[in-house]
């Protein structure tokens, strides 16, 4: 043992990263509490180099940031950014809610949401959104209820901005499962 | 007049990507309202194409995504991606929360923390964000302070992976302002 796996042997403790792999409550690897590298090797999918050779998958992680002296002047984001960076919280958040919310829950998801649409930096797409919520209450009463309603919002920008909608019926694919 | 540029010839009213350009209240092209592109025209950083010319600039805007069979099967975020997206809504979020709040808009940022810090998709993260919280409660009385305690907070998480901190002084550059 090199203290690198648990006593499970597919379930190993730390990840190649070097940071401990995060299970969820029901024992399966926690998908968006761990790097992908460190998820793929928690799910079988990658297995741990041998002793003495180096790490080969290493090479497929990203690249540590390291500015010496100063930051790199990243500047802020434009609004295609931003919109991407939120649906990507926001999908993820409809994609590990409770499949059965209990009233503080479902109060506060509908809660988030509202004030979301209130301090969203794009004050158009805010209103935008604040309009559909007005007309299209959050469903919070299941995960399946929540994930399909986040779907539709997002299709209703996707159709403002003459983007293809997405199948509602895959949400889970993309935003929870996965593909495989 | 093409049309494409409205009255007074440094406020374009539709940008590159054939969309409308928005200004903010005060006037000034709003940043996160816009693609990068149509932003930099706005402020005159680059100008729009001669007629009868190719826009050489079009070359640097993203390509579209072009799937005329099914979609591009991405897979869920994994904690950095989801942590990079959140942290750019939250300090985006800060950004254009107003100088001056009233009573409404302070409980409602308040509020809208402690809820994130509930239904944040990794869950320890969203644990060491909930404790974060309670022992440095948002500031919320003005734009000046959320930023900054917005940048506390992200620094107390790169503080735990290890990460270099970035200077809360210059907040505004990284996520208002720019840095030219």
């Amino acid at each position: 043992m090199t203290g690198q796996r648990g006593d499970d042997p597919i379930k190993p403790k730390v990840g190649l990263s070097g940071r401990k792999i995060i299970y969820d409550e029901d024992g399966k690897p926690c998908r968006s509490c761990n790097s992908l590298l460190d998820f793929q090797l928690a799910t079988g999918k990658i297995s741990m180099p041998s002793p003495g050779k180096p790490p080969a998958v290493k090479v497929a992680a990203p690249a540590k940031q390291n500015t010496p002296v100063g930051y790199p002047k990243v500047d802020p984001p434009d609004v295609e950014e931003l919109g991407r960076s939120s649906w990507t919280l926001l999908h993820s958040i409809a994609a590990k809610y409770p499949q059965k919310p209990n009233d503080t829950q479902k109060g506060e998801m509908k809660q988030f949401m509202t004030i979301f649409s209130h301090v969203y930096p794009c004050w158009w797409c805010a209103k935008d959104f604040e309009k559909f919520i007005r007309e299209n209450s959050p469903k919070v009463d299941s995960r399946e209820e929540l994930g399909k309603w986040m779907c539709e919002a997002h299709n209703s920008v996707n159709k403002k901005l003459g983007k293809k909608a997405f199948d509602c019926n895959l949400w889970e694919k993309r935003w929870r499962d996965g593909w495989d």
